[in-house]
């Protein structure tokens, strides 16, 4: 079943609100295994709302309008849902006398603008509104529903969850099974190439590939109206091949980061790590921290930032700094080294490199970076040239040290 | 001018990824005085994003495509857009030459996906992508201008920027002023206390207080259909009398981070910082040396999180720790000392805390959180809890820390 979302309000298509009431939506549709194929907004003025209401009826299916059913001259939901519909709006004595009483029960003048809100589209069932004047209304033409809320968030979350959803879940529910695959060392096109052929041509399963640097998420999607079994299974089936396609690129199969899985191996065998960093800038320890439980396994960092600091506290030769340079190989498996023999740690990761945007010479350009792991079997090293900015040849440099200890960890390569 | 503005994306249809893509552009367009009528996001696969397109041609105008341009199968933007113009693709072998001189630059692999991104439609004009493969492309059709771009954020600003945006600004109509107040060390509703009748009144001035763990921003919005200067003179007077409420919480009036203040008034002293850090693991010396030229100024750091390690490389005597904890005003005082004498820096900042979720007692509770700052006329520290998950203690007591240095530097308190 095709479903799309419009949130209607001038004020949403400024910079300065966010359509809340559209993620929280999307959220209890994701809860019955459910997914729009669309979300837009619109203006409560002009004829966007009713073009946008005119194409979600051409593709079928459920349409969800929050917003425009105030009081106000700027509301106009219900005219444009009549107008989309060809259908003419009716006055509801029974709304009306809803409205009287809760502005009585208040002590609130009712004002003329109030009696709009007593229009309904002609056909609608009135869905109650407790918590405010404007009513819902439910509307099915030709096989597709229209479902009009109210704008307010306490508004459209209370009707949505008292009177929409148990019908919706009712309606058509299908099994929804999701399953993720995150990889690193592999960029979008590599990981592309790995699985071409892959992507799915049925319509219950979606494959989609995410990018961002240092790291490629595949996120596959199966739905069956059988069973949540069902539904797990073609996900799964698509998840084995993919896996298979990406080898030992994947390094998770949940939302959670590289620092996370290092931690997790290091605690499974008890061995213990220290980073040694100088382009990254404590990124790498800062990571590793972020993971509780860090603490029995991580025995401590250096911010080699200065060649003063890699000779005082990695026990540097100045005439190595001086004849290679601190970005280079030599340099940066002593740093792993001195790190390494000075913690008394199992493992210890350095990096030397130049982030820029400054720096960078013919030779050695700015993204280049050589990494170091020291190891009880001894050293290992990497050389590699990143791209982007400052930020981003962090994050990658950073990435790549965290997965080329996970590769040794889990005896891969 | 009708504007609209689409996003391609199947995960931003789900609830976990924001659209920020389509804010963004929404902003810029608010400083040309031009606001989207409508906002779509649409899935990668389907015909959501041709019938969008349709739909929005049809409106006329001018239509902001972000997303869909990249090299794997699911990136069906040019397809759509072809579809929608009635127009084929054709191969550009500029484009595909321009793309194998990138790969070449980096030392990647050429894989066969990435020859997808050197097809554009028909009768595009070509927009370079300096930050990524896949080119913008800019459409003109009956009087209606549909301009393709990547969807990574960086790319698409970067894009924007630099190409479109010279050449939407003749579009404008109002004079938009921005102006930005960036504070720390109070809190969201302290800030609020504060501004207190400052709220604008008048339609043409906008102001919005954006609070999150260890910052307040206040926002400023003027705009005049008379002129620029008109506009930013509108936004000065009430930026002014903001900052005078504000007083020296303020530490910026753009969109930098507190590192880059701290970075920025070393370098006007000539002065230079180090770190040790135990609960934020690195955090704060990766905030410092994200800043470009930090490397003239900020000489190292230790991520001492195990005792051993503190002991070693600040010089903690094993009995102030048996004493009084790791997590004490003595020891982050020690540590502050100890990172100063070791690196022969001016200035030294220590933090010692617990972090969490685990490792809380009822004297000493997670989030509790000891800084010291060691400079040239003798120690300062204090002693905080904050509150939230592990990210946001190790976030917020990295912000105090640097906040704590500026305000030293500044001649503050």
């Amino acid at each position: 079943m095709n479903i799309e979302i419009i949130a209607v309000g001038t004020e949403l298509l400024g910079s300065r609100f966010a359509d809340t009431n559209s993620v929280w939506l999307t959220e209890r549709l994701e809860d019955l295994g459910l997914q729009p194929i669309r979300r837009t907004i619109v203006g409560d003025q002009g004829p966007g709302l009713e073009t946008s209401l005119r194409l979600a009826l051409s593709s079928g299916g459920l349409v969800l309008v929050g917003g425009g059913l105030g009081p106000t001259g700027d509301d106009k939901t219900r005219e444009a849902t009549a107008a989309a519909l060809n259908r003419g709006l009716v006055f509801r004595e029974d709304v009306m006398a809803a409205i009287e009483e809760r502005f009585r029960r208040f002590g609130w003048p009712l004002t003329e603008p109030n009696r709009r809100q007593a229009w309904v589209v002609e056909g609608a069932e009135v869905l109650a509104n407790p918590l405010g004047t404007a009513p819902g209304q439910w509307l099915e033409a030709e096989g597709r529903t229209i479902i009009l809320l109210p704008g307010p968030p306490h508004e459209l979350k209370g009707m949505f969850q008292a009177q929409v959803l148990p019908r919706l879940a009712r309606l058509g529910r299908r099994h929804l099974a999701r399953r993720l695959i995150r990889t690193t060392g592999l960029g979008e096109s590599a990981v592309e190439a790995r699985i071409e052929g892959l992507y799915p041509d049925d319509p219950d399963r979606i494959l989609t590939v995410l990018a961002s640097p240092g790291r490629v998420d595949l996120r596959i999607a199966a739905s069956s109206s059988v069973s949540p079994e069902r539904a797990g299974a073609l996900a799964d089936e698509l998840t084995s091949r993919l896996k298979a396609r990406l080898g030992s690129a994947v390094y998770a199969e949940s939302e959670i980061e590289l620092g996370e899985v290092v931690i997790g191996l290091l605690r499974r065998d008890g061995t213990t790590l220290s980073v040694a960093e100088s382009c990254t800038g404590g990124l790498v320890s800062h990571r590793l921290t972020d993971v509780p439980g860090s603490s029995l396994v991580f025995l401590g960092g250096y911010v080699a930032y200065a060649d003063a600091a890699k000779v005082r506290d990695l026990g540097i030769a100045p005439s190595l700094l001086e004849s290679r340079g601190a970005v280079s190989q030599e340099v940066v498996e002593a740093m792993a080294s001195g790190a390494r023999l000075r913690t008394g740690s199992d493992w210890a990761l350095a990096l030397s490199g130049i982030a820029g945007p400054g720096g960078g010479t013919p030779e050695k350009p700015v993204g280049l970076v050589h990494i170091a792991l020291a190891g009880p079997a001894g050293l290992i090293a990497e050389r590699h040239v990143f791209s982007g900015r400052r930020e981003a040849v962090k994050f990658q440099a950073g990435q790549r040290a965290l997965d080329l200890l996970r590769r040794r960890l889990s005896g891969l390569d």
